[in-house]
């Protein structure tokens, strides 16, 4: 198909698609006379990945690059999507000078935590670094209160991961597997705080009004 | 204290306290004297807040200013708060023109996602929307799979609002669980999807490896 129709197809706009084919999110349709380019199926598909990364996801134009390469890359495993995928959508936190000692502390609960869940991962997990900082944080509140909650947040971590595994391991294609992978990272994420979102408006909406002391 | 000792004890550079009172988001000192200004503890503890808010929840001043007018207030309730903290922290999605007949089904199916989970939500919750649009793309790249696992999600986040609810409930003064609630959504969310990332690294992990077709 033209590059018309692709837009059409996808909704995207066609000065869009060629942004994206610049900026090697989508490759090049194939030539087929001098100012001719046909596109395929292939390419409807994975504009629509595109856009859920990029709209949906909330990622730049360079994680969505970095996560695509991977995709592309005839090496690729479940495991390593997911680890680029994972890098390209946490934010990194700041890390501060004077947290310095509180920080070992920090550092030395968050691997209690690993272990306690029998959990096999490397310390340079995007998602330990972040920890460690909340940890620092609620600590430096006083919020022990809060921070006994991290071991139920980890249990249902624990059984999420297990359920999108398991439906990851039911797609037939490799193919099917890592844009799953990529899009269970992305748009689960953003799943899980949208109902965290409806779950906490319920449960607080049951709560007797408590007027806030001035 | 004078704002030399406010700085020390929260390690925020002066500069940057002054940045944050002009912004809004910290009180004015007293003050003592023609050249002179005097900080108590509770603007030790209100600048920890803001850092929590703006270093590791990621939000923007102006959403954190937001955040802490509804903190301020006299008749705050937790209810409120709440609200007001998910939508400072919930990124706005775009909704695209081309998907009205697709958003229609997606509002009934979160409807009645809702509805199984026994919640009472307004619509315009900011996790409601996101969640469609969430719906919206799924379907649009026929990941029926994925979408199915929405309801576990659902599970786990009303499980977690029950647990994050108790929590605040058993803290003595209003103002703590305010600020709770403030803390238990910006930071419980990033803790949330920082362990997502480490139980997702394990269970992949374990998963025999398979090579990608080319």
């Amino acid at each position: 198909m033209r590059i018309g129709d692709l837009s059409r197809r996808t909704g995207v706009p066609v000065p869009t698609i060629k942004f994206y084919s610049r900026e090697g999110l989508l490759p090049a349709g194939q030539r087929t006379s001098p100012n001719q380019v046909s596109y395929s199926e292939s390419h409807v598909r994975r504009l629509k990945l595109i856009r859920a990364m990029l709209e949906v996801g909330g990622l730049s134009v360079a994680a969505a690059r970095e996560v695509l390469a991977k995709v592309d890359s005839p090496f690729t495993t479940i495991h390593g999507v997911l680890g680029v995928a994972q890098s390209a959508i946490t934010r990194p936190t700041a890390e501060r000078e004077d947290d310095e000692g509180r920080r070992a502390q920090a550092e030395r609960e968050v691997a209690e935590l690993v272990k306690r869940h029998g959990w096999e991962v490397k310390p340079e997990n995007p998602g330990w670094k972040a920890l460690v900082q909340i940890v620092v944080t609620y600590r430096d509140l006083d919020r022990e209160d809060l921070l006994a909650l991290l071991d139920r947040y980890a249990d249902s971590a624990g059984e999420l991961a297990v359920a999108e595994l398991a439906v990851l391991e039911d797609v037939p294609g490799a193919d099917g597997k890592v844009e799953g992978a990529v899009l269970g990272t992305v748009l689960g994420d953003a799943a899980m705080a949208a109902l965290r979102r409806i779950a906490q408006e319920d449960v607080s909406g049951r709560v007797r009004p408590t007027r806030h002391s001035a």
